[in-house]
């Protein structure tokens, strides 16, 4: 079997991995389509992001979806032939937060292609995965694969919605137009916001945005005072989300929150000198948004009923063997959107 | 009639002022104890603080309780003999955002001792004041005048633990134990707060968080290591009232926040490099809290019916004639807490 | 100028009425599309409701959208022949609760159509209206003034879905599918509900509700049985919308609550002997939902760009000489859904 | 081993019971003090309320608190000799809520002296208890066991107010004055409430009460123009616990429930004729409260750092073998509030 391994920055390969087969309460899954995320991208480009670092080979690959050819003794509710989206998040059960059902700050997590712990967990990009069946949430026949794969990221959307509470009629800003910034666009449009602003540095990105359902894009980089007049008075947007993690984009979005605003810190980056006093004096709500939990579920159900549509943002599929290509236009986002690969 | 008024840094006196008489819906208030605020010192030591600077002389001053003395017409339910606590806070009813009942963050309001706006709005530290009926709220005559003029700083803390939300049973920090953080100690007490830890790095303010009911003190500059180790595991405390304002104990604090817990940002500082990737990994709900509305009557109350006791927190009352006096003593945190102003 | 005048029970008329002319601040709307109300058909079937009864004529109607034909001095951003819906509601804005942005709980509410207060406020059924600028919302040129008449009672399901809070995934139940039933179907498929289930006595209300987006039409009257599977255990329904008033409707959908779901009353009916101990064992959150204030807004928003298609829920529109007519129409439920009056 | 064992209505006996011995991870707890609750008399009056009828003879009693005398293999952090309060809550930590963290929501809750299913769970009202460890809460020495013995039902009371939300500086109203709604006033006064009104229909009660906390006691039976004056306008209370289960009770606190405010049912009674229509047009937040959780603990803490003073509430200590007069005195509302047994 066939699987991308990340050996260290720059050096991923295709490597032949053994088979494995499913035991109690676990299902074989024969992949269809896996989304390269920014995370994998951080792993292939650095080896690493912030203090986590490559310490041995690692299969990368979370945002995976496949089909069930094999089912384990005690399974229920699972056949072979099954469409599946396999949720990447294996929280413990056990420590004190999976006792608070605040599973995704679990102790022991085992996350998908994460080099968080020693072993590091290996990932989903692989011929062939044994997942466990709670892990696999069907996909109806008529919905794709691709989109099927794309559940992991729109939970991540979704839990950021969530922590935001009600956004019924905002004026909602998000900023970053890369896939979780454009998922959040349809995330937020999907629970009621009123009117939607997107930002970016790349034109072809805001592109994707609109396709999304945004009500206006702004490139920053070019219209910059376009977006500073949204910082008049005392700022205009109720609720940000931002995808961006670049410390520009959050002081400046932090000038357009209004009074007792809602900012939803999605995208990771480096330590930002945050204006500290602007958050206490418009007494904004920072919320930081980690991951997704129980949102997997809803998210697979939406792709599923085709309540949702996200074949407009994935951009490029390409084949297992090209593997080293596809990471390569991941990269450049006047180029892509979300890559894929096609296991099958 | 005398009044304090900071001409430029360093350059305070004692001016005397023209005598106002009450018009309707007002009262005139003579001065019984005026407490120094720390943003009365930043005007005495530095002329100002961040873009806000003294472009002209203003009378300092905005925690301030006295006797109404005379009464204009159109006044109910006040009368001559009575003693008030007044609120310096006085929004427009008309704005934005005062329609929308959030008054704290009025478009054009006029805060007693601010530089904000031009002219400067002139402070309440002088012999007699002449205030709104609607600012004023009555004081018990078994109460003293000197507690009822913490009632606005009181009313600084109930704010913030308000926008914390419940803290019942839960382990509280509580950063900076200057006048703010040893009332948040009492303010977090009355809400039912489980354990209250209460962190400096001057051993006198810590004791003063001793006397308002803090369960443990540490000095940070002196057992740095005592306070790491809530740091462990994901953190330990709920709910975090940041009242330094000082970028390193924001970080500090910040590593000692579980999962999902609460950080109200009360201190007011420069900007912060905030750790915005552990704000993310740990879901942190960190919001601005800036000053108070409502919650100035129920300060009035507390201190009217003497559920509170804040009388071991005023550490030094001096006459208006030793007004430079009084000012360098607040500037002293080893041998200060509150320091008040007693004009009759 | 015709009006539609309600003088008691069952006497419905239609009225020559003097003109007015707008003032400072004011248009003159002429009236496209009126919609009956369910408490409109009240006033007509009983002469009123509960101790609110008919003590004089009185013009019903407050669910209209017009053309502005004239416009009285100072009113900016409005202008000759702009379609507008417009909101009857108008609260004094200085009483207690509109000074803490509690519109909808206004002391001295004047809402279009009521006889809550003698004299009665006349309601919006006539040909020319003059209505105060800020009660106008434009409607863009391509959506239609008869969905431009349903911004009222969406509003009312707005305001319901933003009191249940985030509703994102869950299993949704709205019982009653009148036409604020079926908008709150809308509402909640604009809000990211997981599945719907909607319930009546009436097939032909239920049809709509399918139009509407439901997942699921549950006839109680004949499938009761299949409604009662939602009970087992503890109960199915993450948040309920009531919109029926029925009591044997609330104690059947509180049945097939979840612990700590909630539980939305929207349709306003007798006292009911409401299951206090299940409430309990379920710690149900039970909230009374009472109009909208900020919400008109957005349904006009969302009627405007198009977001929402109101179309298959108005069954009928009838000429105003046929206004007996239209009344009579939509008392029957099994006929009709929203019946609208076209005034020109 | 004597234990206090219902058989049917009426016949309370002490039997004798068989010795048990901790397995692993559990202790052996020499009881001191048990307290009757409203649902041990409810079986000893009644044999049973509602649904759940006495089937088998069954050991009553869930509040109380011992010495620990024997330790199981395997326990950590208990040892002979501690005092502790022991949690009658054992929920199966496997169940859908138990996994959601909603614990009180057990699909196989075991809660001590329970008859909900069979066989029965028998209660604690025993000489010696095995219990598992994390039952158990340790009690500093300084604390009396009577005290310790009122964890339960404090734990009640506080749950109730972190459902209310934060009453801070709120007008507080507290139906029925029986130990819970006693218990009430303290952890509504602990929580920062501004005003708590208590009432009931028995002036001892309400006498308790007052030695609670509360500012204002009023007898409803003979009092009632009293109480009515806060339903005027639109009500007073902010916030309302209601502790009696009693229909009138309800219906006239809801009258004086202000537009927005918070109702928590906690009394358990029969269906009540709510007013719906009131409940509607006020926007009352009506939630039912069940039992608690982790409050336990904190209750724990309370009374072992002496923060809460419970010894007022306790009228009655009667050793175990005067039981039955114990239950008759719980029984008689005018001369007792608490009755507790004393075990030791």
């Amino acid at each position: 079997m066939r699987a991308i391994v990340i050996h260290s920055a720059g050096d991923l390969r295709i490597d032949e991995m053994p088979e494995e087969s499913p035991s109690e309460g676990e299902v074989l899954v024969e992949l269809r389509a896996g989304g390269i995320c920014g995370s994998d991208l951080h792993y292939f480009n650095d080896g690493g992001f912030g203090a986590i670092r490559l310490q041995q080979p690692m299969i990368l690959g979370h945002e995976v979806a496949g089909t069930i050819t094999d089912v384990g003794p005690g399974v229920d509710g699972l056949s072979r032939g099954d469409q599946v989206a396999v949720n990447p998040s294996r929280p413990c059960g056990k420590c004190l937060y999976c006792r608070k059902a605040q599973f995704n700050h679990c102790l022991d997590m085992r996350f998908y292609g994460s080099a968080m712990r020693m072993p590091h967990i290996h990932g989903a990009f692989r011929e062939r995965l044994v997942a466990k069946a709670d892990q696999c949430f069907p996909i109806a026949a008529g919905a794709s694969m691709q989109e099927a794969a794309m559940a992991e990221p729109l939970a991540v959307t979704l839990h950021a919605v969530r922590l935001a509470g009600s956004i019924s009629g905002q004026r909602v800003l998000i900023t970053g137009c890369g896939p979780i910034g454009a998922l959040c666009v349809i995330a937020c449009r999907l629970h009621g916001a009123g009117e939607i602003t997107v930002t970016d540095i790349v034109d072809e990105a805001l592109r994707y945005g609109e396709r999304a359902g945004a009500d206006r894009t702004i490139n920053v980089a070019t219209h910059g005072e376009e977006f500073s007049a949204f910082s008049a008075g005392k700022g205009t947007f109720d609720t940000v989300i931002e995808a961006s993690g670049n410390p520009q984009a959050i002081a400046a979005a932090m000038a357009a929150t209004r009074p007792g605003g809602t900012f939803v810190q999605l995208g990771i980056g480096p330590d930002a000198p945050l204006p500290v006093s602007l958050i206490v004096a418009r007494e904004i709500r920072y919320f930081g948004s980690f991951r997704f939990h129980e949102e997997f579920a809803f998210a697979a159900q939406l792709i599923s009923s085709r309540r949702v549509d996200l074949k407009p943002l994935i951009s490029d599929v390409m084949p297992l063997s090209d593997a080293l290509k596809a990471f390569q236009t991941a990269n450049d986002r006047a180029r892509s959107m979300k890559v894929q690969i096609a296991f099958a």
